[in-house]
């Protein structure tokens, strides 16, 4: 029979002990609370963010396998940290599951979760376990910045130019393929593999909010403000600009996307939708889980921005439009501009699950 | 339509921005993370923990009102701060809810979760809400303790004395009375009103645990080890004794109950149990969620330790017990001696929903 402790166990035996937390962490896993020395952290502020990943809401247990599920959970909550620019240090992890998944299962969860964590350089200093009828993860987690130097959604001024990272789109046509049937194995283009990996194994960028928090020693910071695009482009630029209380101008044909990728040709056959640049651009617009930064540059900082960064394995920044003045008793505060010229107010409509959701 | 700006709306507003956290809180709600400024932390240390709060799993929607589930969720977590002897100061709130809840039901919700955060006097400074099919709370809290003072579960030395704070099993009866049909208001005996009152209201030992902590600036640290009894007297005795690598005798005509309070009356008529001493004590030993701390001191101390304290509004110490050398191939590490002066094994029995859940 199975209980808590040895939940725990298998949690653990995938963490197994490291002595580069020890300069930092005095209690770990396993007593009440974990307990953290902060004498180490000297200049540099503590950053703390949770998020859910909910079964059938935020994944679906027969499409994502157990180490997916474990991986994604940690990277959607450390993108948090990549977006006020901090370093990721630590994470607590609640987990309830039914017990039928408290063996095998479980292994392979922790095993993701273990991947992500070595890949972000995260130590695993706590949580909470308990059974449940169906799998709910909450995941905390800590990171460091440089005192000052976070980036904030409220920074936005009129006249910043409007960044992306990477392409936007990809995770939500990841995610209809597989819904598709579609394997990362099977016969598909390289953009739909592309897709689907994006959806799997989201990249997050830690490297790059470092670099425009300025966390170098000397740096200055170099975004006024950012977020990073887990709810999808029109509800995130919606934030920022509410927190920023600005507006934004952007441009379609500068939405950085995987133009040539189409879905929907698995198991059923919308056929239209195929090569159709509008469906690219919905999900670009609207599709969540990219977790590409979003961020705003002064105008001045913006011409000398490198079009490429080496950090997070390489990395594209596109500029995708410009902050303006909030318009008063408009219910949008984001104007897209068309490919043909024509501009219309862009509502959110990107992920919210008490829109969408049970 | 409800959203999520909706949703932390309603929560936002039962917590009113304070001046008291601008001392060290640099960005909190409403951002991606919550940034904490560490100058103000001193010779302290960050103490982190996490706890769920499951919809049938750690409460029942049908008899916990939202206020009562909201409160508990708090005090439960923060629990574990006062077991290391904590000072609580911070907590992030992970929520999902089924849509129908996210009015008045939330409202209630939030209500009980600020009492609460008021009378701990703790901050809101983060957190995740999402719909979900049943409700899910996971909540991380954050306290300070002096460097090198918290209260672990492994310090407990062959020869300690343990004792226990308030009384047990209290928190077990006013559950029973409750899942009977009974209310706080019907006509009920003054330790069931109690024992009622303790389980809808524990009293978290906060005060009890930053004295053994020896918080004041020249004190010394009096408890050798500490753990909550949030489980159970058995179960969590069990914890501690296997993280300090010790056994534990303990009596039963020492441990503190309620033993003229009977449960079971109401509705059904188990009338054997009126009275009966042994349901108390099975109630004291495996009954979890009275949240009080089980604590060892050395055998100098515990004969100087008062019986009463004026902290937390007045508690009560009870030594039950000593700790013994650890008896190997035992599958307990714990003896119980009897009314009688009899010895048998005590095992482990508390609360673990992966044997009583789901």
């Amino acid at each position: 029979m199975r209980d808590e402790q040895d939940i725990i166990g298998r949690i653990q035996r995938q963490f197994p002990p490291r002595k580069i937390a020890r300069k930092w962490l005095s209690i770990g896993v396993g007593d009440d609370a974990a307990t953290l020395d902060l004498r180490g952290w000297g200049d540099h502020e503590m950053v703390l963010s949770t998020d859910w990943s909910l079964e059938s809401i935020h994944f679906d247990a027969r499409i994502h396998p157990p180490q997916v599920i474990g991986y994604r959970a940690l990277a959607r909550a450390t993108s948090d940290l990549a977006a006020m620019g901090a370093a990721p240090r630590f994470f607590l992890l609640s987990l309830a599951l039914l017990k039928s998944r408290a063996g095998g299962w479980l292994d392979r969860f922790a095993a993701g979760l273990a991947e992500a964590a070595r890949e972000f350089g995260m130590e695993l200093i706590g949580g909470d376990t308990s059974a449940n009828s169906r799998i709910a993860i909450s995941i905390t987690v800590g990171g460091s910045v440089r005192r000052g130097h976070a980036l904030t959604r409220s920074g936005a001024r009129v006249g910043d130019q409007i960044f992306v990272s990477g392409t936007l789109g990809a995770a939500q046509l990841g995610l209809e393929l597989l819904q598709c049937g579609a394997k990362p194995s099977s016969q598909i283009s390289a953009d739909e593999r592309y897709a689907i990996e994006r959806h799997l194994r989201p990249r997050i960028r830690i490297g790059l909010g470092q670099w425009l928090a300025g966390e170098s020693p000397r740096g200055a910071r170099i975004a006024s403000a950012a977020i990073d695009t887990s709810d999808g482009l029109s509800t995130d630029l919606g934030h920022l600009c509410e927190m920023s209380e600005v507006g934004a101008r952007i441009y379609a044909r500068d939405i950085p996307m995987l133009k040539n990728a189409v879905a929907s040709q698995h198991k059923d056959s919308r056929a239209k939708d195929r090569g159709s640049n509008s469906d690219a651009l919905q999900r670009a617009l609207d599709g969540g889980e990219d977790y590409e930064l979003l961020f705003t540059v002064p105008w001045r900082t913006a011409r000398r921005l490198p079009r490429q960064l080496k950090c997070d394995g390489g990395v594209s920044l596109t500029r995708i439009g410009e902050i303006t003045k909030a318009t008063r008793g408009s219910k949008s505060r984001i104007e897209l501009i068309s490919y043909s010229g024509q501009s219309t107010p862009l509502a959110a409509a990107g992920w919210d699950s008490f829109r969408f959701g049970t």
